[in-house]
């Protein structure tokens, strides 16, 4: 194949989207700068807001490339927000600087550099190849009510849907290409509230003390055993996040204890099931329980997906990535239902830190890794 | 014995205090007001100021009329600072006003309306009869750090110590009369901080959440029978008044977690064996303590003192007092190493409350009450 555009240099691509503040929810500059390149590439662009306060408006982006009737269509999904600088940096954290080896400002990994990375990619295969889309939020590191899932439901109302979709988050730990992601583990949030009678402590029997119970159910929480890991996930775990009652007087019983507790599972269950098992634990206590599910477990199987992109990975970096499910929640939890996801990206060791950086030709070997699996996932 | 001035109605004396706004800590008005009643039965009044921010300053008053040479001494102690008013009330709570058989106004049981009964009740005692004093802090309802204290501190300096002391609390419950108090449980609260270390809920291997080791503890605490009573003590109560993390952040791992807890012991146990025990099981989970005892537990052990008391109360009403050890603390917990100590006054059914009331006819049984009472302690 010929190269349809001279070749792109993904560390020029990132300092131009690094230099556009775009702490979340993004909006306007750093999009423009996108679909300047994307544009320029031969994509269809296609920007637009979803959403209303408190969680909205969010811009997001869906750029498509169409290849010959009938070909394959592989999409890249990220984000272009970030989350917000936070004190103590060398340099301004959107002014990107290069020093050494390594280009510094905030997103450099998570994830305007895999961004710029993929960008340049695709200007070394030919339309020909195939169809190739990019689905990128303005909000992925805040509520993310309104950017992946919008961008889902614009791509379903086109019919525009992807056969197989990489998220470009910074999955490599301590090198580029160690490690993958392959799924994700489930989050579910459940507020905890026992409620009683205030009293004197020198008359508990006229009160009815809240604080026991809670502490009893939390007991009982924390000796649960969830599982002991399936296959291709670690075991759930839960974590007791918060404890509230707010009494100052040393002589008064409260009316109310409450807790939080966060658990993150495996693909051996389902949120609705856990809230189900802890609900039923807390009102053996009398506790009420409220549960926000922020995502349910998944897997992309290890099959020819993950196998063209170890062998991507293998070919560039000699390293063969981990295929992995540790780690938080990404917009690949939405992506799941419409075909199979995998996580690949740059190192996240100075992600959401102060002084994010990453090694310049980390970006180009990205670059060079994306367009194989581009290539491979087109079928070529 | 003959009446050394004319009888004074003990409803215009507690009027005239109650008129006096003296949220604790008291000053001024209130004590000139006292000082007045007490110099025109021959009382040596000294009043004096103790004590600094922020715990400070208080004023107290000591009040003596020496009987002959060699008599008995026997002392009233009580407290001219009351609660704050709150909200609600139908008259003015410094403004006290008679409405059908009651007067109204903050104070009125708790403790003003006592003191006069004891003022007009003196007024019948001959100076022959013996020594009587009156030890009146303006910081009972506070912190209680400078009031009693300082007083036992003056009186053990001057030599003035009295042989028996009555405390004029609010310790009837229905019907004034139905319970006196010869001892209080001992009180202390203890601070629980675990520390740990933060972190993310989706790597707690590298966090150490202190929760699970507080809420172990808490749970080992609620179980704690501390005795099953003694024989005038209810059994020791240990409850769980509070809990602190102040985590916002549902994905977080917190630093730290707090707890506070607050027994109240009977007379089989000290302050210090407490601390000791709770802080060896915190100790086994790895969570600090921190202290505080208010108060040992004490008792004045039924005998002459009570026998005297109870005599005297049936005569007047009918009624035989419970000699009771319940409730709260009192000042009578620092009293109590002078002499023996019991508690007796009005009926506590409206104390601390909104339009806190004192059935007039009460003040009037109560002063003859206390006048039997301070002739038969010296020995009449």
């Amino acid at each position: 194949m010929t190269d349809p555009v001279p070749a792109l240099d993904p560390v020029v691509l990132a300092e131009r989207l690094m230099a556009c503040d775009s702490v979340t929810p993004a909006m306007g500059a750093v999009f423009a700068e996108l679909s300047a390149m994307l544009e320029l590439l031969g994509f269809a662009v296609h920007r637009f807001v979803a959403g209303e306060a408190p969680d909205g408006p969010v811009e997001n982006l869906v750029a498509i490339r169409q290849g010959p009737e009938g070909s394959r269509h592989f999409a890249f999904a990220g984000h272009l927000d970030v989350v917000p600088p936070g004190e103590g940096w060398t340099s301004a954290p959107f002014a990107p600087e290069r020093r050494g080896e390594l280009l510094y400002g905030r997103g450099a990994v998570d994830m305007k550099g895999s961004i710029a990375s993929m960008v340049a990619a695709v200007a070394q295969v030919p339309r020909e190849a195939g169809t190739i889309s990019f689905l990128i939020t303005g909000d992925e590191e805040g509520p993310a009510r309104f950017g992946t899932v919008a961008i889902i439901d614009h791509i379903r109302a086109t019919g525009d849907l992807p056969d197989l979709c990489l998220v470009g988050e910074p999955t490599s730990v301590h090198r580029l290409g160690d490690m993958a992601k392959i799924g994700r583990r489930g989050s579910v949030n459940i507020w905890l509230t026992a409620k009683g009678a205030q009293g004197h402590v020198a008359y508990p029997h006229l009160a009815d003390n809240p604080i026991p119970r809670l502490v009893a159910l939390l007991a009982d929480l924390d000796a649960l055993v969830l599982d002991d890991g399936s296959d291709w996930f670690q075991p759930s775990n839960l974590e007791i996040t918060d404890l509230a009652v707010g009494n100052p007087a040393t002589n008064v019983i409260p009316a109310e204890a409450r807790a939080r507790i966060s658990i993150r599972f495996n693909d051996l269950h389902r949120g609705e099931d856990l809230v189900a098992k802890v609900t039923e634990l807390a009102q053996a206590h009398k506790v009420e329980t409220r549960a926000i599910i922020s995502g349910e477990a998944f897997l992309t199987m290890p099959g020819d997906f993950s196998a063209l992109l170890v062998d991507a990975v293998e070919a560039e970096t000699g390293l063969t990535p981990e295929l992995s499910t540790t780690g938080g929640t990404s917009d690949a939890r939405f992506l799941r239902a419409v075909c199979p996801v995998i996580e690949f990206g740059l190192s996240n060791a100075t992600m959401h830190k102060k002084d994010e950086a990453v090694a310049m030709e980390d970006l180009v070997v990205l670059s060079r890794i994306y367009r194989r699996v581009t290539l491979a996932a087109l079928g070529h």
